[in-house]
C-alpha cells in the first residue's frame, strides 16, 4: 500500500460497509495483515438464480505472504460464510471461538477443505502475538455464543473491532465483558469499528430472557402441538426452548439439516443443556399426546425449501398440521423475506394451525445492539477515530450521529466504502487510497462466471420471455432451405397463440427473401433484418418485448 | 345461482379475500346484482413480468343482464383499475363520489372506453333505487377524499359494506358519517363487510392532523429544498404539504405523472387549495433561493421509474441532490417494497441529502383502521352477520376474533374465498357454493394469455438460464448437415466458457451421429438424445440446470 506511510496502520474492509453481508475487514501494519470476519452475502432478488455473493479476494491473493491470521469474531454465516472460497486461495490461519470453530469444522468438511485448514480455537484471554502486531479479545452478547470482540495493537494504536453485538444485562450464556471494555477504553484507543446494523432504532435492545418469558407463557397456556421455527444459528433461543420444554414435561423433535446440526453441535459443546431423553425421533412424535410434543424447526423466514414452508403446504414426509398445533415464529423477517414470511403464516392459519409471530409478542428479540447500546459501546471505548462498520450507508451515517453526541468529532469519523483504505497514524486519520473490491457471484459450483451481461440476460427472460427465429440457409444459392421457425419461451402459451406466430412467421419469411435477393453474405445483416423485422411486430401485437434470438445455420 | 333460495341474498367477491388487492364484490338478490369496486391488484415478485392482476369476470359475463349497476367506494387502484377491463366485457352503469369519477374518467379516457362508459357521480344523501334493491351511503375517513361506505337493502335484510376506512375525530377533510352509521345500526343490519386490513395492529390509527405537525415541523426546522414524496391519490396529504409551503413561503413543484394529474384533479375540485402563484414549473426551480422551494413527487414505495428513484439514481432531467437537500418519506413501505425503499433511501443519503423517514418521525399514518377501530365499526352497525372482507387469510381470521369480543358469534362470522357464495336469509347464513373466480394476469396488452407453464418457464430462464442446441438434419440421407451449435442466454458468459461449450458440442455431436446410425425419423427421439445428453453434462460441470432447448431443422 503505496499511499499508508510507514508508521500509519491501515484499515479496510472488502465487504460489510454499505451493505449487510459479506463482512470482511482487514488491519495491516506494514507488512502484516490481520483478517476480521469472512462472510458471505445471501443476494438481494434482482440477482437472480444466484446462490451466494462473496468479496473479490484479489488483495489478499497478492498480499497472501503478509497475511497473519484470520481471526472471526462468531459463527454467523455473514462472518464465516466466505471462509471455503477464501481458503481455497488462500490457505489462512483461523482463530475463533469454540462454537464458531464447530461451525467452520463443518462447512469446510463439506467443502472437502477441512484436512489442510489451520484452525484454532481461541478464549477471551488469549493473546495472540506476532512481530509488529498482536490480537486479543472481548466477550460481546450476540445472538450466538462465543461472540468476541477484537483488538488489534498496532504501533500507532490499538484497533477495536466490536464484531455484532448487543448490551443484554440478563442473557442467556455468559454476559458481555463490560470491565474488559471499560480497561480498553481506559488504555486508549486509536480507532473503533462498531456493528451499525441497529443504528437506526432508538433505545435499548429487548433482553432475551424476556423472550424466555414469553416462551414460557406459551408453554403454559398452549394445550396442543408446539412447533418453534427460529434460526437454526440462534443457540440460547434453542436452549430457552428446550429448557421450556422439559420443565413442561414436553418433548422435542428438531426438523431441518441446520437445526439438526445447530442441536447437535449444541449439546456437543455444552450449550444446550437437557435429558437426553428430551429429543425424540420424527417417527415417534404420533406416538405421543400433542401437549407432549415440542417440534423445533427451520423455516423461520419463509425460505421455500425449510421444513416450516413444506409443513404449511402439506409437503412435509413427517409433519401435518393437526387442530390444536400452534406455530410460534420465534424470528422477525428480514426485509427481503416480508411477504413469503406472511405466506407461510397464511397457509399455517388456512390448514387449521394457531400462529403466534409479530412484536406485539415479545417472542423475538434482535441480536443487534439498538442506539443506546452503540452509545454505550463508544463511551467505553472511547476511540480517537471512528469507523462505523456492518450496515447500509443510511445506518452508518446514523452511527456517526450517535458518536457525535458520545463526543467522537464527526471529523474523525469516517463513512468508508468497501475497497477504501483508512491510513491511521498516532494523530491523523485519512482515506488514503483503494484496494480492489467488488461482488464475486456464487452459482452453482460457479465462482464469478455470472457477470452482468447474464443477469441482464436473465432478467429479460424473466420479465419478456424469448423469441427464437431460427433458419437454415443455402449461402451458395442465396436460399432458405429451412425455416423460419419461431420457438418461444416464457412469452406466450404458442399453442393459445398460433395465429400470432403464424403471422409473425410470414413476416419474417417475406423480408428473409428479400434479402436473400440482395445475395448478402453478412450473417450480421440477416440477424439484424429478422430481428428488426419480428420485434417491432410482437410490440405492436402484445405490447411485450421479448428477447429476440435469431439462428441462422448455413447448410 | 341455483344453491341460493328465492328469499335469500347472496353476497359474493371475485377478488379480495384471502388478498389485498382486486377488489369486486357483489350483492345479489333473484335477478338483480349490485357490484361493489372493481379492483386491480399489483402482482407479487414471482409473478415475473406481470403488469397487472385483474379477476375473473366470467359469473359477471354470463350474467350481464342482472347487473344493475357497479358502486365505488373510492378512488385507490385497487377499487377501480379493473374498471377498463370489467367495461370490455360488460359495460355496467358506474355510481361513484366525486374525486373517485374523476380518476375514473381519466383512466378511461386513457383506454379509449370514455365515450361509451355511464358515469354517474352519488352524493352521500342519494338512495339509488332498482325493483327489489336500493344503494345508499354513508361517508368514512380514508387516505382519499369522497370514501363512501355501502348499503344495499334486500328483501332479507341490509347488507353494509365499510370500503376502505378508519376513524379520525381530527381528519383533513369531512368527518365520518358516525350518526349515519349509529342509524344504520339502529335499523338493523342482516350482514357487514368490512375492511380487515389492520386487523393485526392493535390500537387507533393516527390522525392524519398529527401528520400535518410533523410536517409543519419540518418546514420550521429545514432551510434548505424540502422533496416530499408521497402517494399521489393521498390528496389529504398533498394539501397538507402545499398548506405548510404556503404558510413558510415556498413555493411548490410537482414532479410525477400521476402526482401532476392528482394536483391538478385535487384544485379542480376543490380539494387543494393554495393561492395559484404556489405552483411553479421545473424550470424555475433553480431561479429561486433553496428555502423557498418544495418539490411534491412520486416515488415513496422506491418505483424504478417514479421520479424520485430518478433523483436518487441522478438521472432525473430536471433535479439534482444538492447539499441542504431534504427528502420526506412522507409513506410506509408496503411489504414487498421495502428493499427498494430501503435502496433509494441509500441512495439520497450517498448523495448529500438528509433523509427523513420511519415510524418515528410521525410523517405518514395508515388510510386503514386499527383494531379499536374496527370495534367501533362493529359496535355501530352491530350485524347478525359478519364477513370480513380486504385482507390475507390471517387479517380476516383475526378481525373475526374482534367481531366476536364485539358480541358477534363466531358461529355467524364467514371467512370466505373468493368464489363462494354466502347465502343469506332473515335468519340463517351459509357458504352455500362456488362461482367462477380466478386470477387473470395482464402483461402488456394482453389479458390472460399468459399462464402457468409460460410462468414456469421464465422463473426456469431467471435462475438457470437458458442452452440452445441446434442442428440441421438431412432426414432422407439420416446426416447432419450443419452444426450442432449451442447458445446459450443466461447460463454463462459464453466468451468465458468456451471449453465448456465446446466440449458439449462434442458430446452432443458424437450422441447424435450414434442416432443417425439407427436412422431414426422420430424427431422426439432425436430431442430427447440431445437433452438427456447435455443436461447431466452441464449440471456436472457446473451445478446448474439451465433450460435445454433442442432445435432441429431439416432440410
Amino acid at each position: 500500500m503505496k499511499f499508508v506511510k510507514n508508521d500509519q496502520a491501515a484499515v479496510f474492509a472488502l465487504g460489510g460497509l454499505g451493505e449487510i453481508g459479506k463482512n470482511t475487514y482487514g488491519v495491516q501494519f506494514q507488512d502484516e495483515i490481520i483478517l476480521i470476519d469472512a462472510g458471505i452475502k445471501f443476494p438481494e432478488e434482482e440477482l437472480l438464480g444466484i446462490d451466494y455473493v462473496i468479496p473479490d479476494y484479489t488483495y489478499l491473493v497478492q498480499n497472501q505472504d503478509k497475511i497473519k491470521g484470520l481471526f472471526i469474531t462468531h459463527g454467523h454465516e455473514d462472518h464465516i460464510g466466505g471462509i471455503p472460497y477464501l481458503l481455497r486461495e488462500v490457505n489462512v490461519p483461523i482463530y475463533a471461538g469454540k462454537l464458531a470453530i464447530g461451525l467452520i469444522r463443518n462447512k469446510l468438511d463439506e467443502h472437502g477443505l477441512l484436512r489442510n485448514a489451520k484452525l484454532n480455537t481461541v478464549q477471551e484471554d488469549d493473546i495472540i502475538k506476532f512481530r509488529k502486531t498482536s490480537v486479543s479479545f472481548f466477550r460481546t452478547t450476540h445472538s450466538i455464543p462465543d461472540s468476541f470482540g477484537i483488538v488489534v495493537k498496532t504501533p500507532p494504536g490499538n484497533i477495536v473491532h466490536t464484531g455484532d453485538f448487543k448490551f443484554d444485562f440478563t442473557p442467556v450464556g455468559e454476559p458481555a465483558n463490560l470491565s474488559r471494555m471499560a480497561e480498553i477504553g481506559k488504555e486508549g484507543v486509536l480507532c473503533l469499528l462498531s456493528d451499525s446494523t441497529n443504528s437506526e432504532v432508538p433505545g435499548f435492545t429487548m433482553s432475551e430472557r424476556v423472550v424466555g418469558e414469553s416462551i414460557h407463557d406459551i408453554f403454559s397456556r398452549v394445550d396442543g402441538r408446539l412447533i418453534f421455527a427460529t434460526f437454526a444459528s440462534n443457540i440460547y433461543r434453542l436452549q430457552q426452548v428446550v429448557e421450556a420444554a422439559v420443565r413442561h414435561n414436553r418433548k422435542v423433535a428438531v426438523f431441518g439439516r441446520s437445526m439438526e446440526n445447530a442441536i447437535n453441535l449444541g449439546q456437543e459443546l455444552g450449550y444446550i443443556q437437557a435429558p437426553k431423553e428430551t429429543f425424540i425421533e420424527a417417527n415417534q412424535i404420533n406416538r405421543l399426546p400433542a401437549h407432549e410434543v415440542t417440534i423445533l424447526c427451520t423455516g423461520s423466514q419463509g425460505e421455500a425449501m425449510a421444513a416450516l414452508s413444506r409443513i404449511a403446504n402439506g409437503t412435509h414426509r413427517q409433519i401435518q398440521i393437526i387442530p390444536g398445533d400452534t406455530v410460534v415464529f420465534s424470528s422477525s423477517p428480514i426485509p427481503g423475506n416480508t411477504v413469503s414470511v406472511g405466506r407461510t403464516i397464511n397457509k399455517l392459519y388456512r390448514a387449521g394451525a394457531d400462529v403466534i409471530h409479530g412484536k406485539l409478542s415479545n417472542i423475538h428479540t434482535s441480536g443487534h445492539g439498538s442506539q443506546e447500546e452503540q452509545k454505550l459501546m463508544l463511551r467505553l471505548i472511547k476511540p480517537k477515530y471512528f469507523m462505523p462498520i456492518h450496515g447500509e450507508y443510511r445506518m452508518l451515517k446514523e452511527h456517526i450521529k450517535l458518536a457525535q453526541v458520545c463526543d467522537v468529532d464527526p471529523a474523525n469519523s469516517f463513512v468508508m466504502d468497501n475497497g477504501d483504505v483508512l491510513a491511521l497514524g498516532k494523530d491523523n486519520a485519512m482515506i488514503a487510497g483503494k484496494i480492489p473490491s467488488g461482488s464475486i457471484y456464487v452459482d452453482g459450483s460457479g465462482i464469478g462466471d455470472i457477470g452482468n451481461i447474464v443477469l441482464r440476460d436473465r432478467r429479460i427472460l424473466s420479465e419478456e420471455g424469448l423469441v427464437i427465429v431460427v433458419v437454415s440457409i443455402n449461402m451458395k444459392e442465396f436460399k432458405i432451405s429451412a425455416g423460419p421457425d419461431i420457438i418461444s419461451r416464457g412469452f406466450v402459451y404458442m399453442r393459445e397463440s398460433e395465429d400470432l406466430i403464424n403471422e409473425a412467421q410470414k413476416l419474417v419469411s417475406s423480408h428473409l427473401n428479400k434479402v436473400m435477393e440482395r445475395r448478402t453474405t453478412q450473417w450480421s445483416e440477416i440477424k439484424n433484418e429478422i430481428t428488426d423485422t419480428i420485434a417491432p411486430f410482437l410490440y405492436e401485437k402484445t405490447k411485450r418485448r421479448p428477447m429476440v434470438l435469431p439462428i441462422i445455420m448455413e447448410v
